[in-house]
């Protein structure tokens, strides 16, 4: 099964970085691409994202052997019925999405019959739209494919094939497991991050401009995360409502127990885990998902 | 008063940075140096961090118009009075602790009579040790001073005079206000970054390994922050308890809210926080406090 043409649905960050990895690391496979929003359209088209921007959803599918759905989670089953009358009957259908299993069930529901290989590129920025994709967004990054039972594994191999090119390195994994690994490195942290940086901004005793002044102590990481876009990250906590709730119930056992910690002043509890999680940051960037440099080698002015 | 010399006690990030920033901008000033650590002496020479590394806490501030102490909250005390018999008369005594309150009584009981004007640099990275400090650290970064009721207002112009002259922006605060404000910018994010790098690891149907590897969803900018000095911020938290546990409890009923609109579905209370949390993004980065590029700039791979 060799994938010549792919189509993109939803030309955003994911979307189009990954027409301009295609156009930079496998020319031969062409792309085309659509878009729900007129100007993003006309802008992906600007920038070169996929060699042919089309006007209508179907328009954009046919003849494709590889359709990836590009759109926030919560809009998967519509994008699917948007392409359902364009496909060809042979067509490799996945997507990018940040929960799998609610998108899976999406999929098939849209699609029934279709080859599905719901997928999952572990990369991405705090940026959205069309002018925020770039060709390496992939490079070193994994890529977790989730193909539901009886999946095609030619199917799968083509898929898996695909994001090697694209410089990802490729995992299966069951969609639920998925959902539950994604919750802990993912989900929580920018669920996290939301809520501290909305917090502050809503305390009465603690400025605004002060804690946007006083940001480079530790804040300022906390509002790149919650910088990423509204829509694509409620779509996520909508679908993935299990995981991240169970995920959540750990997280506030132990921070309970550090506010304890603190509150009764124990600092052997407070130190031993401080040196703990010293070792996981060092296994993130030996196993290079990571920049190694300070403070992720920002510059310091002069 | 004219800063001509200056001792810096405690040869890591802040006391190594200081010393790298006043060689490269205010070369007229002399600078001496010592740590309690033999090893850290050493390779804190090796570096030309100070102009003289001395082997006595005594000699290192013997003839110095402003001392800055460069050690964990903790042990403000224990380095005051092994300084206090080298202590010119008029010396100046500082230091750069990330809480004020704890660090300005322990001063003024280690050092009765001496003049104490306790000083905050907003600025670090991850790293620590005499390798981890350079020149620019400070520059575009604030440094608050929070001089006691009655301190003399020549000495806190000389020690404001002192931090422009390295780069930084000088605030005045109480002490008070300033833990209130850091605990939010900088304290409980450190605290949530380390409690959840410590959940993450710590989970039977997740592994460590799928933690590490797909640390790239966000979890890995909290593992930059949970890789901080296990000393210098288990003593963060011993003496700003108040503060911490103020503020954490605004952050836990936040998030619980936040927990409850996930659990009944309500996607418009997630959207509308994390559009408002955009602004703020948006306002750290106009105000010079982060790096807009996205993704801090992290390079990508090939």
């Amino acid at each position: 099964m060799t994938i010549a043409r792919v189509a993109i649905i939803g030309l955003g960050l994911l979307g189009g970085s990954i027409g301009l990895a295609v156009k930079a690391r496998a020319p031969h496979i062409a792309t085309t691409g659509w878009d729900r929003d007129v100007s993003v359209r006309e802008r992906a088209s600007a920038r070169g994202l996929v060699g042919t921007v089309c006007d209508t959803p179907e328009g954009a599918v046919a003849d494709a052997d590889l359709v990836i759905l590009c759109v926030p989670v919560g809009a998967m089953g519509d994008a699917a019925r948007a392409i359902a009358p364009g496909l060809a009957p042979d067509a490799i259908i996945s997507d990018v999405g940040s929960s799998k299993a609610a998108v899976a069930d999406a999929l098939a529901a849209a699609l029934p019959g279709a080859c599905i290989i719901p997928a999952h590129p572990v990369a991405g920025t705090e940026q959205s739209g069309p002018e925020a994709g770039f060709a390496t967004l992939f490079a070193g990054r994994w890529c977790i494919l989730t193909p539901p039972e009886g999946a095609d594994p030619a199917a799968v191999a083509a898929l898996s094939d695909f994001w090697t090119q694209l410089g990802s390195k490729v995992e299966l994994m069951d969609a639920a497991h998925h959902d539950l690994v994604l919750a802990v490195t993912s989900h929580i942290p920018h669920l996290i991050a939301y809520t501290i940086v909305g917090t502050a901004s809503d305390l009465e005793d603690v400025t605004q401009s002060e804690v946007i002044k006083y940001s480079a102590g530790g804040f300022r990481d906390f509002t790149r995360i919650a910088a990423s876009d509204p829509v694509m990250w409620r779509d996520v906590f909508l679908t993935n409502k299990g995981a991240v709730l169970e995920m959540l119930g750990r997280f506030t056992e132990d921070l309970t127990a550090l506010q304890r910690a603190i509150r009764s002043g124990d600092g052997d509890t407070l130190f031993d885990l401080f040196t703990r999680t010293r070792a996981i940051r060092r296994a993130v960037i030996e196993q290079g998902q990571d920049d190694e440099r300070p403070d992720f080698g920002r510059e310091h002015g002069q």
